[in-house]
This record gives C-alpha cells, sequence and structure tokens, in this order.
C-alpha cells in the first residue's frame, strides 16, 4: 500500500490538468476521494471518476482527511497569472507554505496537496508545493521537475504551443520532430538591445533566478526565511548579474547599462515578450517604447503606490547609508557595520519579512518591479495583468530589468564607498605567489575562451494540457563554450604546507569606448568564474582546474536533461541532475566574445585559508553553486565579504587592476573568441570534450 | 461517387487541422491523395494516412489534379496573421482567389481546394474559399458558416479558449456547461470609452463588417470587383455605422467622436483585445494610452509609407472635392457629379482596383487603418505583427475605428456639402400625406422602445483542434430589444393608386449638452431602421410593419444560431440561416437608450416611387440587408442617393427637423428604455413576441 515519497512529483505533471486526470507515461493516478473533488466536477462525480479510472491505470492510495481551509487562496483566482514580487500573492502563498509545511507526514503532505490541486491557481501551487518539498525534511532530498518542463509557456516563444499540439496529434510518438525556436523571435537587431536578448532570455538564466527565489522565500515561516547573509546575497547575486550583462554588453558593442534613476522620464527600451500563459490564456503584456511610469493603483492586487513613494524610500535609504545608520522599527539607530552593514541592506532592499524597518523603507525593489510591470494599465482600468519584469520566473528577459538592478547596485556600492578600502595586508597571504596563470582547451591557442552558438532541446510535453502523450521537444540555440582548464603556478614560500582559496574572476580590459578599464570601474565588472580551495605544499604548486567544475554553475544537464541518452522521461524516476537546481549555467558561463577575440583580464587571487574558512558540515549538500546560492540551511562557505577582493572601493593609489595585484594574485591576457555557428548538442560535446 | 456540393463547406471545420483529420461529427474525411500531403507529413505517409483513415469514416473522394503553383501563397506564412487591409495580403489572396473561380467544375474547384488547405495561411484560405464560393455560380448558394464558429479566436476573450479545452477533455459532450464570456473583460468603466464596448466588440457587427468585405472583395477579377455603387456604399455604410455608434454614446453620456485628423498627436485611446491568434498562438498587440503614429517601415509585409504621404493624400482629396474634380491616371479632369461624385471617391477611399488614381489619392482608408494597427512596431523591430484595427474581421472592437470613420466622414461630408441642398420639390411627393406615425410593442407604451441584455451561445467546438468532438459553447452577453412595430398613417390624396417608398430613421433630439439638436448635426446621426415599398391606395392607408422586417439587419439566428431548438450541428446540413450573412445584427437596431429614457425622432418619409425604383429581378436572392450590403451581382434597389433625404446639407432656412419636413414625411418623439437586466435567450425570446 505505501509507495515511495516520488509520488508527489507527479503533481507536477501537467499542473493545470484536474488531479483525478492520470499522470505521467506510465498511467498512474491518484484516488482521489469522491469529497475532495472542485464543485465543478462533483456534480459529474461518479462518471467522471469512473471514466478516468480506467482498469490499466496504477492507483497511488490518497488518505482522506480534514484538510484546514484552503479559502483564503481563492483570493488568486485559478485563471490568474502570479507573481511573487506582489505582496498579496507572497501573502497568500505563504500561508499555503505553512499549511503545507506544518502536515504531520509525508501522507498527510500528499493528501493536502492532492487537495489543494484543483483549488489553487496553478503557479502559486507549483511555487508553494515546491517550497514545501524543498523546506521538509521527508520531503528535501527529491528532485524537482525543471519549471521549463512544467511550464513551458513561461520560458519560450507561444507560438511553439500550437505546433506542439499539432504534432503531438499527428505525428506518433518516436517519430516527432523537435519544435525550433527561433534565436531570434522577440525581437531584431535593428533594436539595438535585442543583441544581448540571447542572453536575457537564455532558458538557464531564467530558470537560475526562479530557483533562488525557491530558496529564499520572501515569506513563510521564519526558519524558512531566514538564512545566513541573505540580504549580502541578494546584493552579490545580483551584482554578478549586472557584472556579466555588461560584459555581454561590451562583447556587442553596446554601453553598460544605463542605470534606471528618474522614474518620471519615458522609458526607450521595449519589451515584447510574447509568451503566453497557458493557464491563464492571456499573453504577457509588452512595454512599448517610451512608455512613462504613473502612480499605481489596483485595488483588486492590494497594490497602491505613488513614484513619490519609491523617492522617499530611495532617499531614506541613502540617507541611513550616507549616515552609516539605518533606524529599526523599534526607533533605535542600527550602524551599517563593515561587515554586516550589506546584509541589513540587502534584506531592507528586498523587503522580505526580515526588513528592520518596512514602514520606513518600504519595498523599493519589488516595487520598481511592479511599476514596471503595470506601466501599461496602472490603474487596471484595462483589466491586464503584469507584465514579464513583474514575475521573478521572466523578468531577466526585459532590458529593464538590468536598468533597475544597476540602480538597485548603485544604492549597494553607495554603502561599499563608505568603507574602508582593503590594504594590502588584508589582501596577500604571506609567503604565497602565484607565478604563472594560463588557460588551456582543445584545439585552442592558449589563453583564448571560445563560444559558440548551440542548440539543445527541452521536453515540454508535461506543459501540453490534454495532448497525447509522449515526448515533444522544443529546441532552443543557446550560447555555449569550449570547455577548459585553469593552470595556476603556485609558490608557497612558506616551509609547511599551507591551505589557500583560489578565486578566479574574469573582467573586460577596455571600456565601450575601446580605452583601458580604469580599475575603480573595472572591479564591478569583474565575474567570478570559480572558488576553490587548494592545498599548497611548500615549494612549487600545480592547479589545474576544469572549468565545468565552477563554484557558480550547475551541471549543464541540469538545464538541458540529454533527452537522445535514453534517460527515464517518468517525472519520478529523474535522478540527481535535477537536483538543487538553483546555480549559474554552465553554458553561460563565459561571455559571447567577439568574432575577432574581446580582449579581458582573467585574475586569480589565492587567498589565506585562515580568513576565509567557515566551519560546518557540508557534507551530502549540494555545494555547485554556493557562491550564488549558498549552501540550504548552512552557513554561507566563505567568511569575506562576497565578491572580495572586489567589493571596495580602491584606495587612491590604485588606477588601473596591475596596480591592486599583491603577490599572491596574478593577471594574464585572455581572449574570448566567438564562432557564428551553430552545433547540435551532440556534435557540441563530442567535439569539444577537454 | 458523386456527392452533394456541401461537402465542400467540411473545410472550414477545424481549418487549421490537417486536410486528412477527419472532420465533422459525422465522421468523413477527404480522401487526400498522398501526393496532395505536404512534405512534412510526406514521409510517414503511410502511417499518418492510415492512423486517420478509420474504417468508420466516410470518404469524400478527391480527383486528384494539376494543380497550378500556389507557391507564391508561401509568401505568407501558415502561423502568421492575415490582412486585407494589407496590400500584399490583398494581392495574394486575390491570385488564389482566381485560381479557385477558374476550376471549371465543381469537382475541380473541391480537388483545388483540398489541395491548397494545408499550403495557405488558414485565415486567407477561408476568406479566398468564401469569395470563391459566394462568386461561383456552382456553389454561390451554398450556406457559408459563420466565421465566429470557424475562427472564435477572432471575436472572443482568449481565456475562454483554455476553460473550452478544459470542459471538452473532461466533460461529456451533453454535460457541458456554456463557458461564460465575461460582459466587460476588455476594460472597465473606469475607462470612459468601455462604456460603449457592448457596441464595438459585439458578435454579430463584427461578423457584418467581414461579411462586407468578403462580399466586396479589394482585389480579384473585375466582374468580382466591380459593383453597383460600390464606393458609394462604401461611404453610406460606414456613414450609418458612425451615426449609430454616436447614438450610442449619447445613450452613454459621452460626448459625439472626436475625428481622427491629427495624426501627429499621442492618442489617447487605448486598446487591449485579449484576443488570441490560435492559428498564429500569439496574441493580438495591445494599443496603450497615448501612443504616438510613426512612419511605416515593414520589408517583410512590403508596407512602407510615411505619415506625410497619407497627409499629401488627404490633401489631394481635399483639393479634389473643393474644385469638383479629381485627376484619373490619364491626367483628364473628372467632374465630382452631383450623383456619380460620391461613388468615385468612395472608390478612391477604398483604394480598391477601381480607384482612378492611385498614384495620386493612395490608399489613405487603409492605410491609416494600417498606420494605426502598427503603431507599436512601425519598424516591425520587435517582430510585432498588427493590431486588430489592421484587420476587417477585429477593427471595430477599437475605440479608435471610430475616430478614423468618424474622419473619413468628414472626408465625404465635405464633398456632400457642395451638393445643393434638397429643394421642397425634391423631397415631397405630390398629394401624399404621412398623417400618423407611431411605434407599439407588447406591454410597452406607445412611442417606447425598450432594450437589456441577453445571453445567447454560439459553438466554438469547430474552432478547438483536436479536442474531443461535442458542442462547447460560449455564452456572449449582448444587447437586445423589444420587438415593436411601427404604425403609419399615409393618406393618399390622389385619386388612383401609388407607389412609395417608406424610408424609417431615427435621430437623437439633443445633444451631448442636454440642448436641441440642430438640424445640420442632427441629419448625421438619422440611423436607418428601414426601407420598404408600399402600395398607396387612394385615401387613408394603413402601414403596419414589424420591427424585425428590417431592411438593414439580419436575422437573429444569423448570429446566433438557436442551439437548443436541436438544429444539426453539421456543417454541412446548416440552412439557409447561415446565407447571405452581411447585413446588420438584428439585436442591435437599436441604440441602448438610458434608464431614464433617451429622447429621440422617429422619422418617416414616403418618398415618390417613381423616382427610387431600380428596374431588375432580385428573385431568389438576399435582400435582407440590402441597404447596407446591396444585392449580390444586382444594382443597388434604390435610385436615390444612398441615405436620402439626410445625405445633403441643409438650406439655410432649415435649422431643425421639423423645418425640413414637408407632407410626405412625420416626426414622432421616441423613448428608448433600457433595463439593465441580463435575459438568457430562451426566457427572452418567448417574453418577447410580439
Amino acid at each position: 500500500m505505501s509507495r515511495g515519497v516520488t509520488d508527489i512529483l507527479y503533481l507536477y505533471d501537467r499542473p493545470a490538468e484536474p488531479v483525478f486526470v492520470p499522470r505521467g507515461d506510465n498511467k498512474v493516478a491518484f484516488d482521489v476521494p469522491a469529497s475532495y473533488l472542485t464543485d465543478h466536477y462533483r456534480s459529474n462525480a461518479v462518471e467522471i471518476l469512473s471514466r478516468f479510472g480506467e482498469a490499466d491505470v496504477e492507483k497511488i492510495p490518497i488518505k482522506e482527511l480534514t484538510i484546514p481551509s484552503i479559502d483564503f487562496a481563492s483570493q488568486l483566482g485559478r485563471r490568474e497569472n502570479f507573481s511573487l514580487f506582489i505582496p498579496k500573492h507572497r501573502r497568500l502563498a505563504g500561508r499555503l507554505v505553512e499549511i503545507l509545511l506544518g502536515m504531520r507526514t509525508y501522507e498527510d503532505f500528499l493528501s493536502a496537496s492532492v487537495f489543494c490541486h484543483d483549488r489553487v491557481n496553478p503557479y502559486m501551487y507549483i511555487y508553494c508545493l515546491s517550497v514545501a518539498i524543498l523546506h521538509r525534511s521527508d520531503t528535501q532530498n527529491l528532485p524537482l521537475p525543471t519549471l521549463c518542463e512544467v511550464f513551458p509557456d513561461k520560458y519560450m516563444d507561444s507560438a511553439v504551443f500550437v505546433q506542439a499540439r499539432d504534432e503531438a496529434n499527428i505525428v506518433p510518438a518516436g517519430s516527432r520532430v523537435p519544435i525550433e525556436i527561433p534565436r531570434d523571435y522577440t525581437a531584431s537587431d535593428l533594436d539595438e538591445e535585442h543583441r544581448v536578448a540571447y542572453f536575457r532570455e537564455d532558458l538557464g538564466i531564467n530558470l537560475h533566478h526562479w530557483h533562488w527565489h525557491l530558496v529564499y522565500p520572501f515569506t513563510g515561516p521564519r526558519q524558512v526565511v531566514r538564512k545566513d547573509r541573505r540580504g549580502e546575497l541578494l546584493y552579490y547575486m545580483h551584482q554578478q548579474i549586472m557584472a556579466r550583462y555588461n560584459c555581454e554588453r561590451f562583447c556587442n558593442n553596446l554601453s553598460r547599462v544605463k542605470k534606471w534613476n528618474n522614474w518620471r522620464e519615458p522609458i526607450p527600451e521595449a519589451y515584447f515578450p510574447k509568451l503566453d500563459s497557458l493557464v491563464a490564456s492571456r499573453a504577457w503584456p509588452a512595454r512599448p517604447s517610451n512608455s512613462v511610469l504613473r502612480d499605481v493603483n489596483r485595488p483588486v492586487d492590494e497594490v497602491q503606490f505613488d513614484i513619490q513613494d519609491m523617492e522617499r524610500w530611495r532617499d531614506r535609504l541613502f540617507e541611513a547609508i550616507q549616515t552609516g545608520a539605518i533606524q529599526n522599527d523599534r526607533g533605535e539607530r542600527v550602524q551599517l557595520t563593515e561587515m554586516g552593514g550589506i546584509d541589513v541592506l540587502g534584506d531592507i532592499m528586498e523587503a522580505s519579512i526580515l526588513s528592520p524597518n518596512m514602514n520606513l523603507y518600504g519595498d523599493l525593489h519589488n516595487f520598481m518591479h511592479l511599476a514596471l510591470s503595470y506601466i501599461h494599465d496602472p490603474d487596471h482600468r484595462y483589466l491586464e495583468s503584469f507584465s514579464p519584469i513583474g514575475d521573478p520566473s521572466t523578468a531577466m528577459r526585459d532590458p529593464i530589468f538590468y536598468r533597475l538592478h544597476q540602480y538597485v547596485e548603485e544604492v549597494f556600492q553607495q554603502h561599499k564607498r563608505t568603507l574602508p578600502s582593503y590594504s594590502p595586508q588584508q589582501l596577500m597571504y604571506s609567503n604565497v605567489k602565484v607565478t604563472a596563470i594560463s588557460i588551456t582547451s582543445n584545439n585552442q591557442p592558449n589563453n583564448t575562451l571560445s563560444t559558440f552558438w548551440q542548440q539543445s532541446d527541452v521536453d515540454m510535453s508535461r506543459g501540453l494540457d490534454f495532448t497525447p502523450r509522449g515526448s515533444v521537444l522544443a529546441r532552443f540555440t543557446h550560447l555555449q563554450h569550449v570547455p577548459f582548464v585553469y593552470n595556476i603556478e603556485v609558490d608557497n614560500q612558506n616551509n609547511q604546507n599551507k591551505i589557500g582559496t583560489c578565486r578566479i574572476f574574469m573582467g573586460p580590459k577596455t571600456d565601450e569606448r575601446g580605452l583601458p578599464m580604469p580599475f575603480r570601474d573595472q572591479k564591478n565588472f569583474m565575474i567570478e568564474l570559480d572558488k576553490f580551495t587548494v592545498n599548497l605544499k611548500p615549494g612549487k604548486n600545480q592547479i589545474r582546474r576544469r572549468s565545468d567544475e565552477s563554484n557558480i554553475t550547475i551541471p549543464f544537464e541540469r538545464t538541458f536533461r540529454n533527452l537522445e541518452a535514453g534517460r527515464p522521461t517518468d517525472i519520478t524516476q529523474l535522478d540527481e541532475f535535477n537536483y538543487c537546481g538553483c546555480g549559474w549555467p554552465q553554458h553561460m558561463l563565459i561571455p559571447k566574445g567577439t568574432k575577432e577575440g574581446f580582449p579581458s583580464a582573467l585574475f586569480v587571487m589565492i587567498s589565506n585559508f585562515d580568513d576565509d574558512k567557515v566551519e560546518q558540515d557540508v557534507q551530502g549538500q549540494c555545494v555547485n553553486a554556493a557562491s550564488y546560492c549558498g549552501i540550504r540551511n548552512k552557513k554561507y562557505p566563505d567568511a569575506r565579504p562576497m565578491g572580495f577582493p572586489f567589493d571596495r572601493w580602491p584606495g587612491d593609489e590604485v588606477n588601473t587592476l596591475s596596480q591592486f595585484l599583491t603577490e599572491n594574485m596574478r593577471t594574464v591576457d585572455v581572449t574570448i573568441r566567438h564562432t557564428n555557428t551553430v552545433l547540435k548538442r551532440s556534435i557540441a560535446v563530442s567535439e569539444n570534450n577537454v
């Protein structure tokens, strides 16, 4: 009678189909108690349950429970869109998460989840179910299916779906042809901003952003929300996104992102998402060029604020930063300390329940998202929903996301400027010298990184309600790079073993005018590539590190499963590769570069582990992308300020990267060369093994 | 072997499903020659044809022909949108219509139509097929299915479709519940313009506009395009739409439509259509408030023009009007005569192939539509398609349609102002006096018209590709009125029988300020309610005419089939009620009125039939809505200028409607009273029989 806990994952299969419809290719079905049916189906209960309860369907028993009332959830309609940026939605989701976390046993949890399935908005449901699974001890090791398979509509051109439905209905499973998503479908290169759409619309990048918010929910039980250095990580993860995006812009002959600090002037950047919500059966609204922000008053969403509110919050934030202290909700001044200040500011910016004074500092970051997402219909007179910038799973597609976060970054940098510069003593590692660094890879000159386009497939059949079963593939074209190896030579001139943290960054050498990049700009564009612990024996040490071992990325197979390799398609048999999906996608580790080769500086530092180390046991935890995502329920695994050593304003005497170096650091010029050809996955994989 | 010509109508069933998929509830299938399959399916031909060729399917034999090349049709992709306003689309459609009209026999026509089915954009295909069926002698009497059943996506909230798909898949046919389309889904009353959305988004009104363009195609063989007084009818049909729309506005406390004559200033009216193209799997773009028109350059659509081009065409049109002559393409001056001038101007405005000088006068009306429809993406940088104003089947939904056509109307009125006023001699009918008029209806005071809301259903299952068969109903809420009777007393003081044309109009008595309406304004708001021939014996004549006999409307059942009455659902067994769908919908004959009663003037004129008559045999033709649609392949059945007697500027001495009257005319005050309740169709029908 008892089955495995993986059964709950069948709830991710076609989440908008009623819960009594059989699921998965194996034809299993939840044995839904008749009392669990919603009113709409209860009148035909016998007919419907017998219709879908075919004999060859394997039944998953569901315990009939008295479920706590979830009437509150109906405040968000089944056919509406859901966003974590909307306080009302956060509140509803938080309550549901608490209920799901509160179920005593797995059996009860499954039963409650089945009960909620047809009563809760499907987007909100999957979010809450995911947070609950990730944070319950009885399910926390379950591999969550990637959201792209559950809600493919959030990640690909709506035009794909009608083709997919054709293919699924006409062509038998097995003979079906993947449906290609054009690389350029949201705009053409006539729109300058479109040159970096491959980054903004990358599947892996958007999945990362979603997973980050799964791991760091805004609300819910305090033990779930309160995570080590959460506010600081909000700052750093987004700082790195901005550094990366700016590098991509430089590679595409675009200037750095102009921060969005004037909320009164028309916004030149347009975005036409061409996404359809399959649940809402409504298209995501577009933002035409030169839209103008207006005060928001949407009773249905319980959102009412003026641009002036945002301006006041902003001004108070700057005042806090410039006076070095915030005021908490008990009226006390709290210093923004050198180590802890950034975390406080991050909590304020994120406006999770950890914010020390919501009344005073408000909800700036979320409301910037919201105001933008309602720019086409600020008072709901046109009954329109929010645009993609209003949902964490789609926000990164829109160019304005980066102008918004360039401004958020500016706020944090203002604080960082108030902190003392690192002294050489803080930076150096006594008697440890980095004597040589290089990058090598197959068939490439040394210190050359190579990028190209690759095509990879995603199975979207789990998101195609009511179509015949069997895979239907959507084919993405995405950036990829040839795998490479860092070779680092370290001279440990101490006469004993030493431990160090090897920190690898890369940044552009010239600015958008082609002039050498001053260090105080360049430091903000340094992208973290890897960070790992090294044991240094006395004397020369040769360190060799593969690019796919990076501490910020998750493996390629977590974004694009290898569908050709005959992996199980049943949702409950997915193995580790979807586990802990938070992390930068491996295929986006390296910026695109240019045809001629984009000149960059590779930077390696060995820092003193005594100052870096965090004592904890992380056995069995996913640590793949710890730099961006932390480690679940553990401390952030690096005691230094995030972004170290580039998080501080440099001293007056440091104008170039080389002036910044101490002996335990080194840089080398590398070139990122882009080849404008598209390789299929199988070819790309075989050609590019190191 | 030979079957009836109705078989071709199965091509209207789920037009986006491949042609070899069985059609209709009866399960019939075209016996498609393998050579007709498109490349995409040819590789699996045997498997696919056997899969869909089940034994219990009745086969329609298809003769294998060598079809003339239709490669040109691929210039419009299968998944794109199609619009008659785009010259390229008109050209492609024209070529296809010629091919279909050119097929020698019905058998060949059917075969060619089957061949084209999967090779031509489905919207364009259905348009061309319909024009061909309507204009071929072997099919012209076939009842065309209403476009709303073929492409329901053009007529209803996209949110309906996902619900419909649910319902069709879960609930067995028979137990399914109609899916209600909210009356207010495109906006709320916070948007003033939304108060008349029930008019703009009315199913019947939009179907009328589409049918009008089917009957009057822009291009194609000259014998199809050249129709009697076509240009004048373009003027008059739209003039009446504007008169009606303005009356609806007055009833809703809105001022008259502001003509759209400044193409440089921001457009305050927004429109968020919330329509999805099921074929294109893309949402129709919205136009936010304060959008600004820009020059259009879209190579993919072969559309390139500047606002200045439109301004030049406009100025030349005004010059022609004000000098009383146009210049044709041989450089000759052609007088704009009293009777024929308006027809020439109509041809110029419509820019069909009848336009006498496209180079000089251009394509003003269509390009106004186009420029508006591309306002969000004038240079195609965002790869967006046109918005609803760019397609005749959806254009009337958008408030800007009426501002555009108020301006078109202004152009025609400028011409009308140059014509002599009607003299009393032209208006009177010697010794014929209208002595009394009134309106009566069930349970209503005399001279009171009553309106209310009614719910009626449309079967959308023919537009739901790949869902289980059987009806799925969409429930519209639309305006309706209590049927009524005109009672007219005419005194024929001649001592012989006379024939007259009874012309019935109605117009508002006061303007939007509540002041009495001056006649020179009021004449433009007079809406034609009916026109019919009367025989007048000497002495008193009592004329009784039912409202549903109107000469401008088509019966209610042509818009909303009576689905409850168990009529055949098979597409080929539809009877007359869908035949000749052009015409104003009966349920929209009377403006909404107001709760307190909207004061209107009913006007009746008996004109001299000797001056009205057109000698022709119209036996067997549909003449229901001849005033708006003409009679197919016949002369317009009224020799007077269209709109007579209100088409001319009045003499200086005429300031009020009563000053305009001659003895053969009469007016009476009527009140239009609106009850804000919603009745189901069955109730509404039974309660409101006269």
